[in-house]
């Protein structure tokens, strides 16, 4: 590597920014705001994705597209949806360009080729889905819809970042219609625990469990559901949301059904999404200063092997041990690369696939050979080890499994020492500017204390976690009292 | 099914229309010209995009995401390019909506948020991807780039049919940047092979692979390869592209490269694509009157189980043999169904799955499994069997095998027939009036000609084969020399 990587001491986003770019993840394009996924940033969403995917088949989702568009008078009808988004959302006014008589070989919008309504770019799909659910629904017996879509979205964000804040972003947007309010709740409350589970389990990132207070709630959703992550810098970071949307878009869109007793009825709605901006959260999560930390189950490359040799006749007894491991490890499902490319030094590659984050580098030269064994490094801990060749594919699968868990344990560890209680103002400012993190604390549940305490420490209410223990007493900022305590959290 | 779906011989293009309805794979949209595609319709391209997707990883290609945006500026770069897509291009103009004062509850486009430079919705990414590429190239070294993107895109087309011709589609398209002009061409007609064998092994459609004139080329391209497919009305469908962009892209955004030479020099490209269109081909060539015929290799559902029963007690008994057969059929890696609701009758089941175009039925009813056999129906040419109930896995495994089989075998059958050679003007109009199809013609080769021939017979020059033979004779309209035969057809 040429330079090196800033260090999250000096300028924490700027490493953030540096490990995205130079560990290959992504690029800035030419498009304001909206980024290039570059082939190894893509196949880590590739397998997120297909992890996720075989999650929501498995509990009877099907995926389904629906138009890029949503007509303006489409995107008016749920009001507080449509209130939430008009002031970020790419409008498509015209379907032609023509030439520029005044400027030649340069193009202008053709202005005879208005369009009669202005098309929205789907910032969220919920009005173009109720507008088409409505054709799809009768009676109870059409119910309920378990319905996700993967798609592209845009938001006209001002301040953009890379994967965590884009004019344009990849997600899933899950839509599900129900017939009664109970079955809606479930299906909200049992994606989060999807989500939850994906979030742990794959990503290695713990994360807490809780609903959204109504400042902070979807435009248009009754319940916002969320899983909350904590990242190194004590920042928190919202990792997907959930949401019960009650009967809103049945009504802005007149979708009722037939039930049981014969009755007309609203059908009942969620939806709930998770995007690449996973991907800055995972990032921020693990990685270190010389590079990106990525856990086994999802890196793009799970195992790196890099030969130590001098002379051809070294290179060809290290090429056919090397063949033999490959051989065994893509058999277990575990990816591998060997890299044996004459253009850089094996410490330069060291330094490259460390800063890419595979999870384990073998070094294998040919003294090794003679000794029958191998250099392996993990870069969770950048321990290295002299290993054995006998067994050294089982060995590295259950090293895969270890950095994975390990990952998880040290996650874990730092989001519960920076869980902090705070019973006073001093106390919760305290935290805030110091090691930050969730700060929980009593709130008097009124929206204008949420917005003061919010314009005062920049902090905003993250969740009410779900599994909150009821406790007595008084909100920090108004003394007023309050039964339980809520999460604080300065957050991206 | 209520009323029965309009008949190929009545009105050929309204029974594809019912197909695609009625039989769940799309929807109309409220936006002109958008369609949306259902889950039953979704899970089919799901099957073709896997496949593909492995194919490509297979020949050494990565998938990536670029924006959904190219600003104005970029997508003129290339005059030709631009100058073919300029007319049906979504352009977005505004990033913002705010409330209508003179129209409560409704928005409008705010004025005061108008983009300094328009934003064309991609139909498709050359302009794009090479502005990227030349910040990724340097030298031959980092040459080949090898890259795929699974995209949507937005082409403002004034008739559109749903998958055939949609204002949006879902589509991949390969964007390859190469030192060598050799290397570039030999990607390109690898591509197309990659294609024609999935066309044909997949979706059980033969195809002939050939080049287009000029006048039928990709807007920015030096060649276009493509594959063309015969539907059951005698009219070509072109299935794919592959493109040799030569290094009009190249020098249109300046990528250049230090060869092996150390000399400075333009990149070569090629860009190849397949779209959602794909599966109005596949509805077109295989299906009948009572509705779709699916491929059992990429069919959604390739197996039915319709259980017949009077009273618990049987249906107890059919169910033990059912969840028997289904465990086996599944770990074969074959797709079941076991439609036991009580809302319709067997006979309204049988009807709605050869709607759908489920490969294989299976009716097992109690006295059936007294002896120990079931009715198993193939929809491919609806024979029915009964089959012993012992080794029924293994027959519906080959059973499969078979319909694929005789899938391909009649539609080459039917593409074989279709192919016609016509010597003389009357002879070339009777045929396209009469059975249509190929017609295999001379041609004096300019531009003029294939012009006059397409406005008087509304018939285009599909293809020159790859695999043409040479050989001596007159154009059918001029009558001037010609030294091979192409293929001329009316077309999707």
């Amino acid at each position: 590597m040429s330079k090196a990587i800033t260090s999250r001491s000096q300028d924490y986003s700027q490493w953030y920014n540096d490990l995205i770019l130079r560990g290959g993840l992504a690029d800035y394009s030419a498009v304001r705001g909206c980024m290039v996924i570059k082939p190894y940033g893509f196949t880590l969403w590739e397998n997120m994705r297909d992890v996720l995917d075989r999650m929501f088949k498995e509990t009877g989702h099907q995926n389904a597209y629906f138009p890029l568009f949503v007509p303006k008078s489409l995107f008016e009808a749920e009001e507080k949806n449509a209130e939430g988004f008009a002031k970020e959302c790419a409008v498509v006014t015209h379907y032609r360009l023509k030439s520029d008589p005044n400027n030649k070989g340069k193009l202008m919008v053709d202005p005879e080729a208005k369009l009669e309504e202005e098309l929205v770019v789907r910032p969220t799909s919920e009005a173009i889905i109720w507008n088409t659910y409505k054709d799809w629904i009768q009676s109870y017996r059409d119910l309920p819809i378990l319905v996700n879509q993967w798609a592209n979205v845009v938001r006209w964000e001002m301040r953009t970042r890379l994967f965590l804040r884009t004019a344009e972003f990849l997600w899933q947007e899950g839509h599900t219609a129900h017939a009664t309010m109970e079955e809606a709740v479930e299906e909200t409350r049992k994606m989060l625990d999807v989500y939850a589970d994906f979030v742990e389990n794959y990503m290695a990132l713990p994360v807490i469990k809780g609903v959204k207070t109504p400042n902070e709630r979807f435009a248009g959703a009754e319940d916002t559901y969320c899983i909350e992550a904590l990242m190194q810098d004590g920042k928190a970071l919202q990792a997907g949301t959930s949401h019960f949307l009650g009967q809103n878009f049945a009504k802005a869109f007149e979708v009722k059904f037939l039930n049981r007793e014969n009755k007309q009825e609203y059908v009942w709605a969620t939806s709930w999404g998770v995007s690449t901006r996973l991907i800055g959260a995972l990032v921020m999560a693990h990685s270190d200063d010389e590079g990106l930390v990525l856990p086994p189950r999802i890196a793009p490359l799970q195992v790196v092997i890099v030969p130590i040799f001098k002379g051809e006749e070294q290179k060809q007894r290290i090429d056919a041990k090397v063949a033999e491991i490959t051989k065994g490890l893509k058999a277990l499902g575990i990816s591998v690369k060997y890299d044996d490319s004459d253009n850089n030094r094996p410490g330069w590659k060291f330094a490259e696939y460390e800063l890419k984050g595979v999870p384990v580098r073998l070094a294998l030269g040919a003294r090794d050979l003679e000794q029958n064994v191998v250099e392996v490094a993990r870069r969770d801990t950048k321990e290295k080890q002299t290993v054995s060749l006998e067994g050294i594919v089982a060995h590295i699968q259950q090293l895969l499994a270890d950095i994975q868990e390990n990952m998880y344990n040290r996650a874990k560890a730092f989001q519960q020492a920076n869980i902090t209680n705070a019973d006073t103002w001093d106390e919760f400012v305290q935290v805030l500017d110091g090691k930050a993190g969730f700060v929980a604390a009593h709130w008097d549940g009124t929206p204008e204390t949420e917005e003061a305490i919010k314009e005062q420490t920049k902090a905003t209410i993250r969740c009410i976690p779900l599994d909150n223990t009821q406790e007595e007493g008084k909100c920090i900022l108004t003394g007023k009292p309050s039964k339980e305590r809520v999460l604080f959290a300065r957050a991206y």
